[in-house]
């Protein structure tokens, strides 16, 4: 496939702050260019928004139905290969819907719908359609991350025995919501959030981690959701007891009323032969703790990275020292997504460091997370069967 | 009191690691000497301990009962002025109780007693005795400790919202206790230990910790206790949902299987408008987060602290940037008790700077919360009332 | 200037680093769009590159003066706006000379030139096209770099009194030039790096991160230059003594043979009333010492920053606790260069946020500053006129 | 020798800071008491002391050399064993030589002596005499600097390259010597501190931690000295170059005007294999830099350092995670030097790990290097000859 794919968007206008992360992520390593866009549910700011990325006027659209159906009759040479989808999470099952069906390949912003019944739906559509369907858990992105994920793959740390994962936050602290901020408006809006608050936001990220990095499932949650900003209906910080498939146990937890935190995602994973301690405010270093009392840190793009993680070392650009961070880590999404998308434009089965980004089942499991969540009110709740 | 007090002790043999601790911390600041002492129930281990110490063997004791009778019988300005008691929980009370009757201050080591009901019982009669009693709950003797609890006092963080503590170790990951390790012997051991494991040892200093600085009180729990290791009667790893009755919500978990972490207390307090986090391992800084995003880092010793901090000055030697640590945090407990010792040998009330150590009413918090976690069984349990 | 800026580049042929990270940095915001390069003195590798960039074969050109000549023959709508030179020193001058005589603006890699004198020639060529010019020492791109900056404009550190900026790297600690690394043979070669190997290359980022954040020039410098693998014939090592204009001293020191130290730019300024600290690695906090013993850390994003630097904050694009790294440091001094070529385009005078980015006086300090190092042979030398 | 050994002290009045120090280091292990002293030269101050420290007072004194005199009367099993001189460097020469002479071990304070000359002259009076003969440069005592020592011994470093060693400090960013701050005062009074002030105080320091980790010797220094406040007349900031015998460079800086930091004392050792850093603010751990890119972390008291450090390991009381600091490596050069006065007195030879503590070889390597530091003035000098 011997040019740039066409990227169509929805969602992401003036003022979004994902869909801009989304746009830089797609394109940042020059295999991806955005040609058509329906930015906004305003066809004026859906205009602005595309002039302000110097799009064609004719590829701006009000409404993503006709931005669907317009795509569709433009020649294969033009049209749109895939889209990526942006909006609030209310909108997301719909949308995803129509441009799968229309034979587009489809990269999502999560959570993936409003509730776990459009997500067993989705599914599938997603299995029906045969598209490629990626979700942006964009922290599996990060390069130390792959090389935990690794570490355990290998039996580094032995058996799994404890999970520590964490999300806090602090900017919800103020009631926000009712003066403006636009970013707070919809995520505390249960008409447009779905079922949680936080742990729609954000718990989802630090679920969506664990079992990425340690490989198991949940088995069952206790969650205590609490709403500590008067007037505020979702919960805005929620601390969950949680057992894992093979046994092991932990606490999930996660906030946004948490002063000073600012996006402090961490995890401890803590095996029977070793340890391991992320944080994603320092996501070029993975610390792995030894029996003996040392502690090993390993650096993004080190020798001893390549040698342990060849998906790790595929997701750095850089040489040792010179940092990357989130955006190239929301950019690890987009790279194996669309190569993924490439292989089977070119007919070929993609490799397994390629198909190496969240999807469809990523998302089940998220949704699923809020129910049980949601339903748990402090007692222990079986993860739901999808 | 022109003179230095005079120390006795019970427990503390050879190879005993806390029982030297306490004598280290008592002598620090060169007040107190030891005088006599009953370190074992051999009175041949007793002896030996004794000269290693280079104390009078006539002072030697094989048995505490003897040690109170002859002690009592000494001239007033021979005699023991209070005796610190370092052997294992089951002997607690009942040594406690002789000296307290015949008239002797104590120091007992955490925890208090062996049960809740031995803990009551033990609070009725340091009440009827008069003397003082001080329990070492060693970690709020830390400086930063003492800012941390007076900057929640003056009100810097607002509202106590949530807090998180956790106390994860990792050198019980395997099963030592069968291969002659003393210290994981007696701990695992319900017999000597009581009802929880690794609750009792280091999650009781958890919840002393976070009831001093925050000066809230545990609620209700909801408790996951866990043993990883096969064979093990007791928990050795733990997670608990917490709340507090200001209606703060959080978390208190701790662990003996966190391989890799050493002796890993720390606490996060999370208030309306700013928020603290402490670490035992790296004691001599306090961070305080500011809603406008920066962090401020106290240092022990610094002059920032003096105006803050009355008893975090007080409870510091050595200039800013020469660490102090573990001892001199211990050596703080018992200043602190016997500075109260020797004011009320002088006749005077001793100040709240000098009353400033746990003693009884967190003894019997402590019981209660082993109690609380132990009957929970992964429901929610009120605290009892005591 | 409503369209991207078309941009040709001179360098970053197939496996050169920093090429790329100059495309990626130019592009990352939207505004810019690779149209043309001679990316190669082998047409073959040339062409090789743009067929992987995906660009027109037609703008791909063998020699650099072809470029000039062809795109000089364009039509407005279509010929480059500007060209990024990343070849090896020793031919800056010439390719830099032929863009700017054409008219067309310079981003151009550092060290500016081969030597000196090509420096002050150079001066003379940008300030007679009136073009825009721009060069790389993307360090002062970071957004703490700019607080720091305006910090000490504030006054909020007094008197600057003394300077720490060190360099380290590990990366030559083998003589990998002989062994095929590219990266290593043209920097430890004089014929292609001028007369100083890691002060070329690393040590005139440390001056130049200092004059940037201090607002102070060096006066003297006492060098001690190292050659620690045999066989090398440029300085692999490099410590200096140093006095600043306004009577500060200070220690600059740089190393490419420092094993573990990955690309350790860091930097301590300490003054009357304050000092801060300042590190690469971890570029997103930028920390304070205050007499009284506290440590201020902010952290970029925050509400904290925005009060005290415009330029902090126009610099960056994530809210706080989504790092951002050593790209989006790079694209800024692209973004400020490129918005002041649209202003300049649009017949308006860029202002100083716009005009913030390093140039033609940054590249004559740092050849001084080779030159300087180079003379010294261990005795105070002053800084040359320029 | 079964029983406590008996220390005098001559200075450490009230205020005194490292006198307390001294005293609680020697008494910190249990195995020395003092009896006796000289704290002042004001006899009422010197009593007050003894009274404070609940000593005899018939074995406080006046005076320096009337404490030699009635000390060497009383009978052996009475009269102090050995003792500490803690007094300004000005008055070391005369009082060591009399206890000494009066054969007595002494324990003395850094730096050793006026000058140079005076240095010379004690290392011939120590050897005539025969005694044991301590000098408190105590961060050698920090086991994980014991452990960096042995690691550099081993050959884990491979060469040493490079070392970078800085004692910042800011406690006299005021002239506070001129508000009555007696730790100020006799710093910067050349008539009690000799030659060098900043250099003389804690650039020994640095100087002697330097070559008791890398066993290496500095060849030659350039040394630029300053003096940032008004009206002082010693330096009170300074930088230095300087090269070792094995060839091997560095940069070695002081300051007492480094606003912000406290007791900063941190060293890079960087080797052909590998390189450490160890931080006296943070002494429980010790990093080692492979050239794969990891850190390796030790921390004190773990499996991993006994293994490797017999020295380290035997300088550790607490178990692992509790943290030991200041006062604990103190009492470490108290401890061996006092179990080699032990062995002495028990007719055996010390082995070498109770002979780990500083003597009159370090102290003649401190005069030195203050002599050639003042010498230098911007110039490169050798170390001299002694």
């Amino acid at each position: 496939m011997n040019r740039k794919l066409r990227m169509g968007m929805v969602g992401g206008g003036p003022g979004a702050f994902i869909g801009d992360v989304h746009r830089k992520a797609a394109c940042f390593d020059g295999g991806v260019v955005l040609v058509a866009g329906c930015f906004s549910r305003s066809a004026e700011q859906s205009k602005a928004m595309a002039a302000e990325l110097y799009l064609d006027p004719a590829r701006c659209y009000a409404a993503y139905d006709e931005m669907v159906a317009a795509e569709q009759k433009l020649p294969e040479g033009e049209r749109i290969d895939f889209v990526s989808i942006v909006t609030p999470n209310d909108s997301h099952f719909e949308i995803t819907k129509a441009f799968l069906e229309a034979g587009f390949d489809v990269v999502l912003d999560k959570p993936m719908t409003f509730d776990l019944d459009q997500a067993i739906a989705l599914r599938d559509i997603v299995r029906k359609s045969g598209r490629v369907f990626a979700l942006t858990h964009n922290y599996t992105g990060y390069p130390m991350v792959k090389l935990a994920r690794d570490l355990v793959k290998q039996g580094k740390l032995g058996t799994v025995l404890k999970i520590v994962v964490q999300y806090p936050q602090g900017w919800l602290i103020k009631p926000i919501e009712r003066e403006g901020a636009k970013q707070a408006e919809w995520r505390t809006d249960p008409s447009r959030s779905g079922a949680a608050g936080c742990m729609g936001d954000i718990g989802t990220h630090a679920e969506n981690l664990t079992e990425y990095i340690t490989g198991l499932r949940i088995k069952e949650i206790c969650a205590d959701l609490g709403t500590v900003i008067e007037g505020r209906v979702l919960d805005d910080d929620a601390n969950c007891l949680v057992r894992y498939d093979n046994g092991a146990r932990g606490l999930l937890f996660a906030s946004q009323i948490s002063v000073g935190e600012l996006n402090g995602l961490r995890i401890n994973v803590y095996g029977s032969e070793a340890s391991l301690y992320w944080r994603q405010e320092d996501p070029n270093e993975l610390r792995v703790y030894a029996p003996d009392g040392t502690i090993c840190t390993y650096r993004r793009g080190t020798d001893a990275i390549g040698a342990l993680s060849p998906a790790a070392a595929r997701a750095t650009r850089l040489p040792f020292g010179h940092p990357e961070a989130f955006y190239e880590a929301f950019a690890n999404v987009y790279k194996n997504a669309t190569d993924t998308m490439r292989a089977r434009m070119d007919g070929r089965q993609p490799d397994a460091l390629e198909r190496d980004f969240p999807g469809i089942e990523d998302g089940v499991r998220g949704m699923q997370f809020i129910e049980t969540v949601v339903a748990s009110k402090g007692q222990w709740v079986a993860f739901p069967k999808a």
